[in-house]
């Protein structure tokens, strides 16, 4: 069974890592240069868990001088990259060829099916968590696990000899029916807690902290809730709320700034057309009103255009 | 004519300059003991484009140790220092004493009725700007002009009394029976540059040239209008925003950044509550949804407190 990882960053190389070690067939590819030309030349330095595993060589190559035939494609690059992704892919996909997609954010499976039959589409959630420590270098700690789903047709034998492969590397994957309700769960968190902190300028247990925090937060949920249901997605917000809670504590993840921060102030375009930009969008096809996603989607769109982020 | 400027920053110790230059009769009362002290010490060091016009005596007081009988109270203090100062002022309120307030924001008339006779508020709108150049330093550029208004009763005399008394000494006052259009205008175009500006951390100019500013601008204004008309005052939202358009310019506003975002950056309370955070108190009382005014004093009172602003 042949993986290829679309985007060999964080997440991606921390699973190719795992793989490779557990002797499955890895092959990489990614565009940004100098972390694509140090595993070329060095391979990847690996640490988990702040211990230095040392180098790692996989096949790894640019887009354009991509070659091979694939089992599974694992795309791994940020959310607005997976149309442009896609179409370079196109020549590799083979007639069964799986693509796993566990980006966050909401219409990946709309963008996969201009692309992939519904029956070859794997869509999921992942709780696992991942660093790079600069090109060429995996910094990950802790452990998790990922929900996915087979997106239609009945025959999933494939799907699972994948998940049974990947969990023999550790990977911990579980084949979940709920998986759009889980995936709608973790875009709910991140369109309050990535959008808010940005706009607010505060780590997560500050947010927690503020007075009308309650107000702020309802105020996106009831709009993702609403949506999310009109799109069949049994969406539930005292889930997600409890999700939210739990990481105010400075000792989870209170202390964090969330990567929707982290990219605006790195001046990387972030990923708000994933998460409330999507809602605001999809409601209007609804006919369900979104001021509150319209008003922040327009602001952090307006931050990133004063910053010049690209 | 005897005028107590309660509040002595930068508008109140221009205007006071100005009438006791033209012989008029002007107490100054404040709370801010370093620029107290220095007006008591030296005078205030005047300044006006450019020019230094040197140091000029007035009676200042602390508000505890105030003495006199006014003709006029002219309320010169921060929106939020209203209620307390009107407190204050109470036992030198005569049964004609006007009460002139040409603060900026929403709301104003309704804490005054709580102290004064509606027949002796004077409510108003300046296009007049000022500075402080530190403690005890007027620093101020440029003219303008004043509309009032008084609120209630037949008998205007003592109010035009005032204008032409003022006029002569150059502050450029004119009576308008459509004050609070103005006010509301002028409030519409402080709850989309102030606000914005300080979300989006940029200047005026930044503001106007974001692709989505339309959408943003329609969005705080669409409410205005529906709550401003609810209460009776003909809002028009084609005039705020031409006027929002002229400030856009790096030659005029451009390359400015609101007050409310320097009070942000500097540690204070900000005027939120008598802009948006008016809108959406007013529009909640008639029945009339105000999301994105509920949104935006949200967000700007959690960075008040994230800042720990006082």
């Amino acid at each position: 069974m042949k993986t290829l990882f679309a985007g060999a960053g964080a997440l991606g190389s921390r699973f190719a890592y795992m793989l490779s070690q557990n002797g499955a067939d890895v092959t990489l590819m990614d565009d940004w240069q100098p972390h694509v030309e140090k595993l070329k030349k060095d391979g990847l330095k690996v640490i988990i868990d702040g211990d230095d595993l040392g180098y790692h060589h996989f096949p790894v190559f640019y887009p354009e001088e991509l070659e091979g035939e694939f089992d599974v494609v694992f795309v791994a690059v940020k959310s607005m990259q997976l149309p442009s992704t896609m179409e370079k892919l196109k020549p590799f996909l083979k007639e069964d060829t799986k693509v796993l997609c566990i980006l966050n954010g909401l219409g990946h499976v709309d963008t996969l099916k201009e692309f992939v039959q519904p029956e070859n589409i794997l869509i999921g959630v992942t709780l696992w968590t991942s660093g790079l420590g600069g090109p060429g270098i995996l910094d990950a700690v802790g452990t998790g696990k990922t929900e996915i789903k087979q997106v239609a047709g009945e025959d999933t034998r494939k799907t699972r000899e994948i998940i049974e492969r990947y969990n023999q590397a550790g990977l911990n994957f579980h084949y979940s029916d709920n998986v759009e309700q889980s995936i709608w769960h973790k875009a709910g968190l991140n369109g309050v807690l990535n959008t808010y902190c940005t706009l607010i300028d505060c780590n997560i247990n500050q947010y927690g902290s503020y007075s009308g925090e309650d107000a702020l937060t309802d105020a996106v949920l009831d709009e993702f809730v609403a949506v999310g249901r009109a799109l069949g997605v049994a969406v539930n917000k005292a889930i997600i709320k409890a999700n939210i809670h739990s990481c105010f504590d400075p000792k989870t993840a209170g202390l964090h700034y969330p990567s929707l921060y982290q990219d605006m102030k790195n001046g990387r375009l972030t990923e708000i057309d994933y998460l409330n930009g999507y809602v605001a969008r999809r409601g209007k096809e609804q006919g369900i009103k979104t001021p509150v996603c319209d008003l922040i989607t327009h602001l952090i769109h307006a931050k990133e255009e004063v910053n010049g982020n690209h």
